[in-house]
């Protein structure tokens, strides 16, 4: 079992909840000659910390999108990403029930990055390192553009008078229903789409665009990937 | 209080949930001479089915983006919208903390649309009919498109080698953290977002106009209703 983690950024927004788990688990941090070095940092920041850090223990990072290579010269290394948003106003229960991306170079870094899931209670799953860029927009797209459907559709809300957080219950039910789709596309009720571009286009012309990509992405066939 | 509806497309998602709480009050369903006649049917079919209606009772509908117009001829008319998802999956307790949208012509058809919706348990807000276009397309975008995020970040996990049930946990704390934009949008990490543009223009070209429009929206400053 891993003893003893040098967490670098413990006071952001993953590092906070990681060093909380950590001291949860009876993990030391903080010490001289740490087992791992976790860079909790801001990915520009990666290569940059782990470069002056001295060579020996298991030195990874929690970026989602960020390569292994940036964690060199060190070659024991992996990157543990945990799917999932955090905020301050939480603790390390946020890492319960989240899943986490684990790259690491060989078994051994793989071995090491499990430990390490397993200690901050995450659901690991391996991701190639070339795949990273591509798994991390999707969690962009899934988790960030979230936010951004709920302030659109809120704005369209307050300029019809209708109260934004009546959004919530509707939004809550979409993922408890496990994304069942509904409404006029799902009905094919090509009037109703109309009806809402000819208002969007009026009162909020800025929107038409977006409402336009997403409402052809609802109808188009899951698409293969490029060769 | 209201002692008898007759609900149309009771065999409906809505239609449902709806009759199925009504039965659960105590309301008798199904009578010759219904106080309320209550529309659960598609939006194309509501004129026709209102015209055939003996004028008389109440006629309401449960449409979004319907206006009242459509129940012509009956005047003692009003629209109560649950803004909810439903699903034949689920029984009346669909309706319990669900918001709606009321929309009657005048006192007297606000206060009937005001009782049928704590029958039915939802929390009534008032809609002006003209809005109904504008608030509905609110509701699509965000539930019928966050079905579309989910598929959208889902291919690109499948692209990715990750699981894409693994985005639930995720997109439930989105919602659980108030709707608070994490990410490198939110960080100005313009390189990691430049990395997803290159990932999904190698991998999935059919997406990125779609990433970049909500990449733009999600930066946007909340924009005013144009005059």
């Amino acid at each position: 079992m891993i003893e003893s983690i040098n967490v670098i950024g413990a006071r952001g927004r993953v590092g906070g909840a990681v060093s909380a788990r950590l001291a949860e688990r009876g993990v030391a941090l903080g010490v001289d000659e740490p087992e791992v070095v976790l860079l909790c940092v801001p990915d520009r920041a990666i290569a940059e910390v782990a470069a002056e850090l001295p060579v020996g223990p298991w030195v990874a990072h929690v970026s989602g999108a960020t390569t292994l290579a940036a964690l060199a010269p060190h070659t024991r290394r992996f990157s543990l990403h945990p799917l999932q948003t955090f905020t301050h106003r939480r603790g390390p229960e946020q890492l319960d029930g989240a899943w986490a991306a684990l790259t690491g170079a060989d078994d051994e870094a793989r071995a090491i990055g499990l430990e390490l899931s397993a200690l901050l209670g995450l659901r690991a799953f391996e991701l190639d390192d070339d795949a990273r860029a591509l798994y991390h927009a999707g969690a962009a797209i899934a988790a960030n553009f979230l936010v951004t459907l709920n302030r659109v559709a809120g704005t369209l809300f307050e300029s019809a008078a209708a109260p934004p957080e009546a959004l919530v219950p509707l939004m809550r039910r979409v993922i408890e229903n496990d994304f069942e789709l509904t409404g006029p596309i799902e009905r094919g009720d090509v009037e109703t789409v109309a009806r809402h571009l000819e208002a969007i286009r009026t009162t909020h012309p800025e929107l038409e665009a977006l409402y336009t990509v997403l409402a052809e992405a609802t109808v188009a066939p899951t698409p293969e990937p490029a060769r």
